[in-house]
């Protein structure tokens, strides 16, 4: 069998990194969209808004484990774009990443409305509906609370998506802490729940374009209809653009305030040298990604 | 008295391989569905839906320390059964492994009901039930929810089960995340921990046919009647059958996404001579079981 | 000030023990009982059953912190006695470590009283209690359900000691499965989560005849009178013996399956023949202790 | 980028720490006080105090990572103030890290009180007040419950801090418990964790003077007025003083019954003579520090 299998082995990188990402992505999107299903569907009965931080958070670690020995686990297309900026990853790999990524919780939202066919049937009666008491949109992709303003929106996303940067870099920057291997999937996921048990009341802490648009795609294709980007006054678009403002800006933050004043230490001295010699800056930079 | 019990020593491979699986079995069900006589009897006083996912989470935890040292704690035929089909457990010992899980989780089951029976009593007033308010069957086996289909509860069955074997290869494919030793258990425990939060309320995440089949067979013998294997439509081959379809799945989607991928790495390039030479194999694809 | 310490420095060995026990048990006592008192006080607002199993889990892990390098952190008579019947611990030091357990129980009893002096009189209108609707002896020690039976309560207790034996013992087996040093406290804590989640409702899971004796002797002192004694039908002695039996029995069960059968590895024979030799026993079976 | 960023490189030792302080209680307070916010204006939908209790816990273990390579990650003048007393830390840098901690505090709470803008208006409807059924103001400072004498409420500040320290001296005591590097900050969360869970109750656990204080000012100034200094009596200097005593009392609890027992190991003693020998005593006692 695994003689078979190794027939089909792939060896373009880039074919291996967007495979690794859809995956990625499809695992946190079908536990955390499936917790919301779950605690939607049983009217708070197994479950409630802790369970779906936790799906979330769960999700986004093995979403991690998943992916991270091929493509470093980005799982959202706000990292991929803060790591391209920094340099640690190539401008010409980010389009595909995210497209995979969508694809990835596109896919994963069909898995979980396929799971939970008969119990958003019964839950619903059989209306898929954006808003009212018996909605199921919400399952999917993020809405804004009743309360909140577009602007009160865009900067909670951004606020959100910025801590979370600030996590997941102080994680990733081994001169400040260094963590057992394992450890850091575990960690990204538990940013995730604080931000998650912190943030999540005004919006629904989407955090990441991928995780909300492939979602929402495929309820507007799958029956909710229109309301899906009509709903919140046009709401669809702040968790697409405002993670990717709050990522830059947190990774600013944490740049500005920690990393670049770490002092040179020998080996890292060493290895710039090196590189200078070599040229070999590609793959060190690979490295970096992988290291998120 | 060390000395005493070093007398006892059994030197036989496969006898001592089906004592931990039996012994990791029972500590799973010892926890897991004690959680849920716990929530039962006190009508979610001393406990929630929450606990009793935490309660199947870290007896999946524990039955792996107990037993993955010996024979590496597979716990469930439908891991078994992919690790065969895999080629890294030989089929061989696949009855026996499979005939003692299922005598774990029944001893188990009749320690949990001998544990909670004044509790049982009370609540359910004496009568052993499989439906009705005071039910107590679902205590041990699993029971699909009024609404679910009987293909629904297939499906549900099989998406779980493949995202469990998803996360657990991932966990244990060294080239893709390389975890340290002891913390392999508790993310597998975690790992059914998040299918608990976002797949558990259709059908109650069985996941595994012995975990199912065992304690059923204890409710059968033990006064709830052959109710339990009426109810629900017949479910109870649904966690028996659609487990193992499940696990299948998920092994496959995870090879052909990431595992056969990966490149040969220098030292596995050397051990697969280093075989090819000695003919070795057998030992080789055991310890690729116990990394599980 | 750290010259000044130093001073105070003490040498014997059992003195040390006894007051990293002392401290372990007070530290365990202080964040368990703690948390039961904010439950029973506040009226569940702030914190549920899982809290209280929180309380004592991380009580559990904290203690084991504070107190492993020092004494091998027993923090439990029961675990005392199992490890002396193995032959891994002294006899002799037996009666020192549990004094010093129970010392230390009653220590953190009457801080968690003197910290939740004004909230127990709000809540119990300052009349302390054994029994009625603002009793307020259950933070302290444990009480059984009214439907268990006395024989229903011993066996609750010696299932819920055998099973935390059983766990303690996988965890320390380094054979079975090989824990990263800081790991094991945190794990010990989770057994203990588990056990209450799963095992709790019944009789309040004590496990431990110095978490319940320190306690209650010190309710009996403080005000609340005979009653802790007489109540459940004369239930104080159950957790005090149940315990050891269970203790005794999980230890029993854990060698006959598991641990009796490991092969000897290569290091251990030569460590046999080492001993043997010089006749070095005793340090190593105190390195054995502090495993735990 | 990043070429550009290492241009802003600031060289200076106490000015990097204080950024790092600064920092790292920034973002201990913004997910606090953030799941505070969440859990009030949702009138505990989306959160309970359990909730909190998770906030403020991975509020710590997070404001660890980001910091401690860099100033050792007190986040708290307490624990400042024990590790000069200690000889770990110089007296001199104690006014400059007390400064920043109370600033990212200050700040933080802004941060919070600018995305709960709309939330917070919704809920109190626009009227900030520090006490009855719409106050807002706990969600930044604390307050004590109306049961909790003046007196009372000292001594849970001062228990409760001695327990803090407690458990992290444990946990920085090689000799006593050795971890791996990367799980002290979780557990340091976990201490967090399990104080509010089993002290929280009484006056909001603050065990930090910049914790505290920082955000009251932020409420003081920001529209709550003088009333956030004059409710509860005048509660706001217990915060700040008891914390204090408390982290002392801790300390020589921790030293006094473990630490200072310790044999001297034999790199210690040769560390020791080398200091004697090279007066470098300065910079290990950063190290000792930065432990923590």
């Amino acid at each position: 069998m695994e003689r078979l299998l190794r027939k089909c082995q792939i060896r373009n990188q880039l074919v291996r990194e967007c495979m690794a990402e859809c995956l990625g992505v499809y695992v946190l999107i079908l536990f955390g969209c499936g917790s919301v299903a779950q605690v939607t569907t049983t009217t708070d009965k197994k479950g409630q808004y802790l369970s779906i931080n936790l799906g979330f958070a769960l999700g986004v670690t093995f979403g991690v484990f998943v992916s991270r020995g091929v493509s470093g686990a980005h799982l959202n297309p706000a990292v991929s774009l803060s790591l391209c900026v920094l340099g640690r990853h190539p401008w010409i790999k980010l389009p595909f990443y995210v497209l995979f990524q969508v694809l990835g919780s596109f896919l994963a939202a069909a898995t979980v409305s396929l799971q939970y066919y008969d119990a958003i049937q019964a839950y619903s009666g059989g209306e898929l509906t954006v808003t009212g008491s018996t909605a199921t949109a919400g399952i999917f992709a993020t809405y804004p609370a009743d309360y909140l303003s577009m602007w009160g929106g865009v900067v909670d996303q951004v606020i959100s998506t910025a801590a979370l940067l600030l996590c997941v870099l102080a994680l990733g920057d081994q001169r400040n802490s260094s963590l057992p291997d394992g450890l850091q999937p575990v960690l990204v996921g538990a940013a995730v729940l604080v931000i998650g048990i912190s943030m999540g009341s005004n919006s629904g802490y989407a955090l990441n374009p991928a995780r909300d648009f492939g979602p929402r795609l495929f309820t507007y294709i799958a029956g909710w209809g229109v309301d899906v980007f009509k709903a919140g006054g046009g709401w669809w678009w702040v968790p697409i653009v405002a993670p990717c403002v709050g990522a830059l800006l947190g990774t600013l933050i944490y740049e500005m305030m920690i990393e670049v004043h770490h002092p040179l230490s020998p080996p890292e001295l060493q290895t710039s040298c090196q590189e200078a010699t070599e040229g070999k800056m590609g793959l060190e930079l690979e490295g970096g990604g992988a290291r998120l």
